[in-house]
């Protein structure tokens, strides 16, 4: 059940009235991190109040990996690419015997995490470089719609978090602008973000490749996606990121790592009213439980300087009635 | 007068009407131009036509130099460098005798050209690096504040094109999102893109410097602005802009220039209705008459794809009442 559908929003003039439900994020118990949010949305969005924000500065940015969708056990965008070199695999029969793609096929983790930084780098870049922009999201796309999450055998995209769906309709409902901004692939995040999330493309930043306009065998032009970086959203490039991309600094920022800390000191060091929060996963019942020890989403700094600074601290345990919602298929 | 002034706009329950104005884009004359914009518009809003564009798809790119606002006789940014190191110079006693900053200093052009694309780069460095991006914000909004064109006596900001004034807010009256995509620099762009076109800082997309954070002397997190490149966004670099910081291809997109060519083409390569436009800048009276030959703006290839393709040429002199709007101050 979306918030959205509990609004009624009438704009006459440029005036607007939001004439709310009884029950704002439904799927959120009446704990600390919901009144949390709750207080700071009303009084950001009351006119004459002394925190009162105008309409074209009430961005709000979010981690997707662990925050907007789970990442556990390996981060989607990696299985997506596992699948990928299993896919490409019987034209390459040389892999068989050439790591990291041996381990990749066979799924041999160990071996994979041996092949470390290089070999990782290395099945990205062959899963996610060489093809056009646009074959590269007809192939995601495709994915989407068969592979599904080893746990919950569910589509990958039916792993969104229920509470946060409803707090991204929440502050588009109160006016705010939802940008995801994550370490994952932009274009591949662009993919499910619109219908997922009704967080349109131009609202996702993320990592990027370089990418090279050519003209293709059909005579259109086409925008190669080549195997060099062009920015990586992570730490240090969400606080880079936020400002290339969106220029503006958000009022309201939400993650769940160490990748996050910079992104949510960035948001926090702004003036005026702020509030910054990271989702705790501590519910290994219904989603997983990981911290300071986790290599995915590895969340130790961040929390420290939570505590240290009066961030909001979601337990997925105490906090969220439910993790994910129903099915699609 | 703004063409947004003449829309009312009453959105209930996601259903949306427009009531327009009878007259949009006063300042077009109404020659051909004029008729392919409104013509352009009116289909692809008009529900149920075989050309419609649902809202989410209505993306518009400008170019800014030469087709938002002036671009002679030099690029308004260079302009801000050059004054930006005659305000440096004091603290640089041996820029005196120290190409390019001798020739910035002195006013002579010859020299400054003859310091290439080295010397420009290099002032380019020296004004727009080294400082926090907060800085460099301050910087530029005093500059807008006092400096004034050569020939004209007026405010920068105040030399924006009235009919291009009047086209945006037609666009976004039309729930079109409008976009900047220019090689100028992103900051630079902020600091006057949101008061002087209506258009917000995540909706300027253009070239960018590295950017690194860190913390301040006050302990609070700050970004500082290398005088690394991150992204030229012109040329090639303005299709792959495109997609890489919006994500959706525009079905509408306006340009002056060569740099120009490849986001027309980008634009015009997309499926559906689509309209791309190049202002011809023929009014050496008003304003300037170059083309082919003049370094800045230069018009040349894109001129020839305009013709083959029936890409809209917009005559300065002939399709504009106006050019630019009445002095602020």
């Amino acid at each position: 059940m979306s918030a959205k559908i509990f609004v009624l929003s009438v704009a006459v003039l440029g005036a607007t009235t939001i004439i709310r439900a009884q029950e704002p994020l439904p799927s959120w118990n009446d704990t600390a991190p919901k009144k949390a949010i709750v207080t700071f949305v009303e009084k950001v969005t009351k006119e004459g109040s002394a925190d009162f924000v105008p309409v074209e500065q009430r961005i709000a940015t979010f981690d997707n990996d662990g925050t907007l969708w789970a990442e556990q056990p390996i981060y989607f965008q990696f299985a997506f690419a596992i699948d990928r070199i299993k896919a490409l695999a019987s034209s390459h029969p040389e892999w068989k015997n050439e790591q990291p793609f041996a381990a990749a096929l066979s799924g041999d983790k160990k071996a994979l995490i041996a092949s470390g930084q290089k070999g990782l780098m290395t099945i990205m870049a062959v899963s996610h470089s060489g093809m056009t922009t646009e074959a590269f999201t007809k192939i995601v796309a495709q994915w989407f719609e068969t592979a599904r999450h080893p746990r919950f055998n569910r589509l990958y995209t039916d792993l969104v978090y229920q509470p946060m769906l409803e707090l991204l309709g929440y502050l588009r409902a109160n006016e705010f602008k939802t940008f995801i901004v994550s370490g994952g692939g932009v274009e591949f995040m662009r993919v499910f973000a619109e219908k997922s999330y009704g967080i349109p493309p131009e609202q996702v930043v993320g990592s990027s490749a370089v990418t090279k306009y050519r003209f293709g065998a059909d005579g259109k032009p086409e925008l190669l996606r080549e195997s060099k970086i062009l920015f990586i959203d992570d730490g240090p490039g969400k606080a880079e990121g936020i400002n290339t991309f969106i220029g503006r600094r958000p009022i309201l920022a939400f993650g769940n790592s160490d990748g996050d800390q910079q992104m949510l000191e960035w948001t926090a060091a702004g003036n005026g009213a702020r509030v910054c929060l990271i989702v705790h996963h501590d519910d290994a019942e219904r989603e997983w439980a990981y911290d300071r020890k986790s290599q995915i989403g590895h969340l130790d700094k961040a929390w420290d300087e939570a505590k240290a600074k009066g961030w909001t601290v979601v337990s997925m345990k105490d906090d969220w009635k439910t993790i994910f919602p129903p099915a699609t298929q």
